[in-house]
């Protein structure tokens, strides 16, 4: 594949602008600052409005700028790093340090989807434990975390006081006992559904970075977890070994050499 | 938390248009099929054109819809599985099953950035090889990885014949003397910029998911490896074991239970 391609694809005027501005917001403003409105913004570049706002609409998907309401555009902090990992995972859950919190427990038979996923029998029982992940304060994931009854059978039995976030963690503190002999982790890019976006605070839609988790036990199936990561706040870390912390690079590195 | 919390967000018009496209899409056309044209379709539903449009610019962000130019939205083929390992990267290189290919190599003084991200003086010395990534025969990913000089350095020499794409296979395969102890993996949202969308034959500005990998060779950092690939085709797939594959899990299991 020669290089002759580099120049074959047209930049659109609206991602001229976004480097530029990028440029712009780098040299000249901190994290937390308002930068101009869209009326000096599209004087100062000489755009139309509709380009400004195209390319503003850009850096705010790249998490580069936040739009607060009454108070403007703001330079955005630069992405937390986020472990994932099983020790991440707050099973065993409790401690200082627990980043976890369960919201509710739903008990219900499997769909054929979830059916498919999970590898057992239409029908059968599974929960679904809700749980929401801060960061400084902050909601940054949510997760739905199935687990077949089948896989739970074989664990002690610990009662719940109540229903919803006690019934969760009733079933968690279940988990704690599985041996888990391995899992195998995949990441898409997602858009929050719904009831996602409501426990992140974000509108429907807003982009998120999609962590399915296959746990085994036995040779089989234990659990399925799906978690979904604001994309504009989050960088997900996976640490394979203690030697190097991946440090962030900043998204200029990519065009810098 | 309360579940108070679930009806707080307003659900858009073009996103509940968006979830009843996709109930459609997935109970009426099967992969690679048309869909009807903008006009027939918000006729069907009952609306407006703009948000016609932006529904189905939400699915094509998703990868359930492709536009083809003179052919009209096709039904996308679900995500292809990517394994993102060192085993993946395709250092020793060569062999049938090798996917990377190497595209060119760069020879510059560190700049700020750059160097600020190895750990070496700035003006030392890094090469930085591209690469692209196939899969299938589609280009999945493009590649920056930066090498400094001082990593190369106790690496046997190995001429070579040509530049460009010559160059950079001479380093991969002195890279691959090298004993790597560890690497750490960050994964992101990013858009493609002007040059990487070009490898990837997509619009500047298509949303990438960023892998930017660590390597350690003798507890220092020895490579930095800065890989795009397109999210709208790829889930990436972190296997930690052999044990369980991850199999696609399709996007409604998440609101299925």
């Amino acid at each position: 594949m020669g290089t002759a391609q580099l120049t074959a694809v047209p930049e659109p005027k609206y991602w001229h602008l976004r480097t530029v501005l990028l440029r712009a917001i780098d040299s000249e403003f901190a994290t937390g600052e308002v930068i101009p409105n869209e009326r000096d913004l599209s004087a100062r570049f000489g755009v139309a409005r509709a380009t400004l706002r195209q390319a503003l609409d850009q850096l705010e998907l790249e998490g580069r700028l936040v739009r607060r309401r009454g108070i403007g555009t703001l330079v955005a902090a630069p992405r937390v790093g986020v472990p994932v990992s099983r020790r991440e995972e707050g099973w065993p859950g409790g401690g200082p340090e627990q980043s976890w919190q369960t919201v509710d427990c739903a008990i219900a038979p499997a769909t054929e989807q979830l059916a498919a996923a999970l590898n057992v029998p239409v029908g059968e029982t599974v929960y679904t434990v809700r749980r929401v992940r801060l960061n400084q304060g902050q909601t940054v994931a949510t997760e739905s975390l199935h687990v077949p009854d089948s896989a739970l059978a074989s664990l002690p039995e610990i009662r719940s006081a109540g229903s919803g976030a006690d019934e969760g963690r009733a079933v968690l503190r279940r988990l704690e006992r599985l041996t888990v002999d391995g899992e195998s982790r995949a990441v898409e890019l997602g858009v929050a559904e719904a009831d996602e976006a409501a426990l992140l605070q974000r509108p429907p839609g807003t982009p998120v970075l999609v962590v399915t988790t296959q746990f085994a036990s036995g040779g089989k199936l234990a659990a399925l977890a799906v978690a979904t990561y604001r994309a504009d706040t989050c960088r997900l870390t996976f640490g394979e070994t203690g030697l190097v912390e991946v440090t962030p690079v900043a998204g200029t590195v990519r065009t810098a050499s």
